[in-house]
């Protein structure tokens, strides 16, 4: 009988890429609210989601540094269950109600990666940097800087710098609405490609999330241009606050929104 | 419209991790046939898979350093569409028939990574070497040695040695066998977790497959131990030919042999 | 007028591999004591440097997790200027003085990797991992674990474990001694190349020294058998305590001990 | 007694980052032809070059994919001796006599990196690609179309395309100057910095070169915009001829053209 949440399936169950939820994430996030082109960024919603006409292209870049653990001690593991991942989030509407789409996402190795897709989020592989803080480094103030980037295959696909502001308790209306991704797995035979294996709208659901400390300030953003990527489409024309935060959540479940492998 | 046969789909199609099938392949194999222990292997085989009794745990152990395209001239983008793999091939049987069944692959990047998936090869990624020969090298001949390597999350997985002995105008009986692989995606949300969304077994297709510049000879194989990983629980107790040679192929088709999602 | 501090040395001097002295540095600290075996260990040791016979083979094994940065925050570019680093301090005795001597070193990236070499640091490019806590993580504890580990070119060359116990004011005798190494460059010329060009041992200066969050607990530590390496020769035949601890300091001078290129 | 061409130097010599020379390579080039701003590249050349009058900006971008192995079949250690390289070569004049200078050189493995710094090339860590040609694959002609790129710390550095049009017996003029290189090692101390350690310019010397499988046709190259690196001074303002071919020599020495420590 074999055994694993994902591939390899093997005899017991200990070669499987991730281990299966409950899965426990710590980190730090630096993100970057922007707006990009609204013309352009409807183009990257799915069947059954919806640009928000309130926020025109509002988005979110956000660059993720964290520790993954599940159910035995994978933090013990740093190589494999470390990950730097970066994302962005577009304001959109789902059935009336203000949801966060994902149309890119990048993160540096092989666990991550498949438990993005296996969560609706379009992983890639990049490498992903941001400057951190220690706790023998100066304390964050006014005036700290951090910088953080995303490349891929040798390009450079984004670039943030932040300048920290004042402390905050709370994320001020940024990355407050639920998230809404795809769950997408093509069929392989050449007779039935022209529909999908696995295409569902879902929402993943988050528990336990903390923030904490939350510094807001000025942000500045670019996506330059690139070649086999599209993230440049959604580049910033306006470019809003940046946020230098710590988090902690779990996941262990989805709501199915939408079947749309019909 | 979102375009693209992966993820991420996008307006324009070019972000997508691997394009659409017809796929082509150029490259170079080391390979190593070898015996795990049968009362071990057998424990990898899924349903409807079983051992091949006559053969008794024969499998070959493959290193490719190969080059992809598709319709686009994807070998101008070399960061992107060359690869370095590694899989195992475990002999067995599928109604009556004789097949090759591969229980564990690597690879070294995302978009080698994704079609293997999509094909039903269990890639993780993982770093793969092997010795080369080029065009200014001293010609292969008797006594031509060549190693191979991969590891993953830093811990050796498995490493060749092959000494030539004489040219071949055929692969002797080795990598003769149609193989039999199974596309796996699992469901996320808590309630429908224990059945899993695709699960199909398949034959893929291979065209025009040609192997050149055949050599034969001695091999040597070790899977050493390693943590989060099960390939050393197949690890020879016997090892016999190696071969190097070069290959070019294409996929463009599986047939779906048996679906058990159910 | 070409300028920098290290090659390549360029019109602007921005292309150099790091940036002049003196260079800011902070991060996190995993480390094992242990002691290797007398006998093997003062092999590693170099002309002028005698083996510690007080200590009889106690070394520390460390595990570095760190951002750099000179004059021009260079934290601001996190892809060139963060680094993982991994050495091991053998006590020894330098004209009567007790110092420690490093006889191996892996850092993961080129600009540490000439910083290294330039202090005298025989670093080699590695891959080095260590268990991380978040502001958002639970606070350190007795019994929190943490692991790490080095590999490189795939062979996985040190693993260690620490258990936490009790948070301390100070690293109680671990990391007190100045450390010694060696500067050394070859002569490339077939007729000169019985001598060094560069061959002197220094004490690197390190000035603002802060350790901070220390906690001692157990520890557990592995030297795996590799090839190309020798670091498993130094393997523990005995382990002490675990540390994990922050800290920062700069370093902009050394002091030249001697010079052993006659 | 310590052992070791380069550092660590080790009581075995087996942990050294490369053996002593004499060392052999063979492997595949790409290269494209160009010419930079004369006005520019003259910035590049040290005290003792002078710029080619005749020949004004005239440069070779040169991309290689290659084994080493010195005196222990080290070519059966891949993972440790493959390595793919960028260099630019700009026509220069020492004493009268046209040679190459190189500015600028980067390396994938830390093996590749020490070599280069003990010859004189000014080596950073890149990550390299070119398209390949294999065994199985369609024989080269006319308008086959090969690409090559090199990217460091996620940001492109510079990109070929070529499209053979004939095969040559030789290489029609193109890498025929020797090579002029500055090995260099800076001081440490902050009393001795204003001077460095070594600074000699240099010409290695090749044996047994032999380059096969010419082909000669257009090129096509890009230098882009990148911080933190100076390659984009020098791109192209024309671009010339594209070869694609394979090569092999050896290195055993070098010459010293002068010292410039003083």
């Amino acid at each position: 009988m074999l055994k694993g949440f994902v591939v390899p399936r093997s005899p017991l169950g200990a070669a499987a890429l991730t281990p299966p939820p409950p899965w426990h994430f710590a980190g730090d996030v630096l993100a970057v609210e922007y707006w990009s082109d609204p013309d352009l960024s409807t183009d990257v919603l799915p069947e059954g989601i919806e640009p928000d006409a309130k926020t025109k292209g509002h988005s979110v870049a956000i660059f993720m540094d964290y520790q993954f653990t599940a159910r035995n001690e994978e933090h013990l593991d740093p190589g494999r269950y470390q990950s730097r991942g970066f994302l962005v989030l577009l304001d959109a509407i789902w059935q009336g109600a203000p949801v966060a789409w994902c149309p890119y996402a990048y993160v540096d190795n092989d666990a991550a990666l498949i438990r993005g897709w296996v969560c609706g989020y379009p992983e890639k592989l990049g490498s992903v940097h941001q400057t951190r803080t220690f706790a023998a480094s100066p304390p964050l103030a006014n005036n700290s800087r951090f910088a953080a980037c995303v490349s891929a295959h040798g390009q450079l696909l984004a670039q943030a710098h932040i300048t920290l502001r004042e402390r905050s308790d709370d994320l001020a209306g940024l990355l407050d609405r639920p998230i809404v991704t795809r769950r997408y797995f093509p069929r392989f035979s050449a007779g039935g490609r022209q529909t999908s294996a696995v295409d569902e709208l879902v929402r993943p659901i988050s528990e336990n999330m903390v923030f904490t400390n939350i510094w807001i300030g000025e942000g500045a953003l670019a996506f330059p241009e690139t070649l086999g990527e599209e993230l440049d489409i959604l580049a910033p024309i306006k470019v809003g606050r940046g946020v230098r935060c710590s988090f902690s959540y779990s996941i262990a479940d989805c709501a199915i929104l939408s079947d749309l492998t019909v």
